[in-house]
């Protein structure tokens, strides 16, 4: 199968593309590499990235930012970030990728823990992570011809402790190896509007 | 105690105001209607809002638009309305709040069923109701002074069926009285982080 990983450079691409790569033709995607550049908070962007690659079989994003912050002097902007790139980034491709998908293709979007479990400073993660899982559970009772529409929701990776590890202090990491399988469970198996736990 | 309904003449706001009304000093607000005049979209509508009214123990949000259509057509532009009004409106208000209650003072915002049970055309109400829950879920251990933010989550209303009816075949529906019961299990209660689901 034909399959775009958007973010295949970063700590969940890599080992997504590793994962697929084996017995898949992935086409690398990402806001600075891969072999097309694309910004997921630009709907321009990501129809262009389907002109180019032409009909597919599935689309994976890992990619998008949030905003951490204390809850107290959280400032419209600042939430809005999360909403602007996570959100509506991952929004923006499942729209295209719906005109775009083989049938039976496959949308696998990223969400995260925090959706669940809240962190001190989460509260834009917690409100994007977990419109992530409406959205996907909402668009998957309306995609045409058996495409499909799942999210990952991994845990803190053991690879981001050293970034993030401060916000997730008792929290049980997943290697990005272990996350990247539940989106190979997207791709390569059937269901759909499900979200895939990693932790 | 001293409660801020914004939303107060609509189909939900009508019947948390006279619930509330019962036993507390109920502060009116709607976009047109009410003791006060407030967009929540407009963050610095929201703030003269809460700088006219004073410190107070409650705010109650019954409020905010969503888009409903197909996926297969939707624009991010028609997504993005649920996000500007429902969901940020209701982020405004809270984020306002908390520098305006008293100690112990409540936030209650609206969800809906669609966030947990999808419709056809719901795939925005989905993703918004989905977030306001991971919104107070995150919030709540954020807020200072005992303050507390709960979500009601209800299903299609007995009083809206001549408008929405067609969208929810197959739902039961409930009546704003007892609806707006949820709202006072808020306002009155102790808890936090709760998604309080009137189905
Ligand atoms: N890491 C974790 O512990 C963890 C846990 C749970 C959830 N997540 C979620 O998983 C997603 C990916 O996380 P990660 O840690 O793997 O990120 P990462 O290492 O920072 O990598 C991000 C990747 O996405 C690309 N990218 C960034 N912004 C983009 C944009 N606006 N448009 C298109 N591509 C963009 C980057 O491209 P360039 O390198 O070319 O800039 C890079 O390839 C995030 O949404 C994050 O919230 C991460
Ligand atoms: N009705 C249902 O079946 C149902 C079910 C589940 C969830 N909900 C949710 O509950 C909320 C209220 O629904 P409803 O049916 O009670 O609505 P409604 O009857 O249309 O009433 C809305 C009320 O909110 C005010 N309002 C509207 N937009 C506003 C804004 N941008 N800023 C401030 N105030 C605004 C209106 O003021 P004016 O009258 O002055 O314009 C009115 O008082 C909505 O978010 C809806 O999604 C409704």
């Amino acid at each position: 199968m034909k399959i775009i990983v958007i973010g295949a450079a970063g700590t969940i691409g890599k080992a997504v593309v590793e994962q697929l790569g084996a017995r898949h033709d992935v086409i690398t995607a990402g806001r600075n590499s891969g072999q097309y550049r694309v910004r997921i908070e630009d709907p321009a962007d990501v129809a262009a990235l389907f002109a180019h690659t032409g009909p597919v079989d599935g689309v994976v994003v890992a990619a998008g930012d949030l905003h951490f912050g204390p809850l107290a002097d959280m400032t419209p902007e600042q939430f809005r970030l999360g909403l602007d790139s996570k959100l509506m980034g991952q929004v923006h491709v499942a729209l295209a990728a719906q005109h775009r998908l083989n049938d039976g293709g496959s949308i696998t979007l990223t969400g995260g823990i925090v959706g669940q479990q809240p962190i001190r400073f989460g509260a834009n993660a917690s409100t994007v992570n977990r419109a992530l899982e409406g959205f996907v559970v909402g668009a998957a009772i309306e995609l045409p011809r058996a495409q499909r529409i799942n999210l990952v929701d991994p845990t803190v990776l053991t690879e981001s402790l050293p970034q993030y590890g401060d916000y997730f202090h008792g929290f049980e990491s997943a290697d990005a190896r272990r996350v990247a399988l539940a989106y190979s469970r997207s791709v390569d198996g059937a269901q759909t509007g499900q979200v895939y736990r990693v932790w």
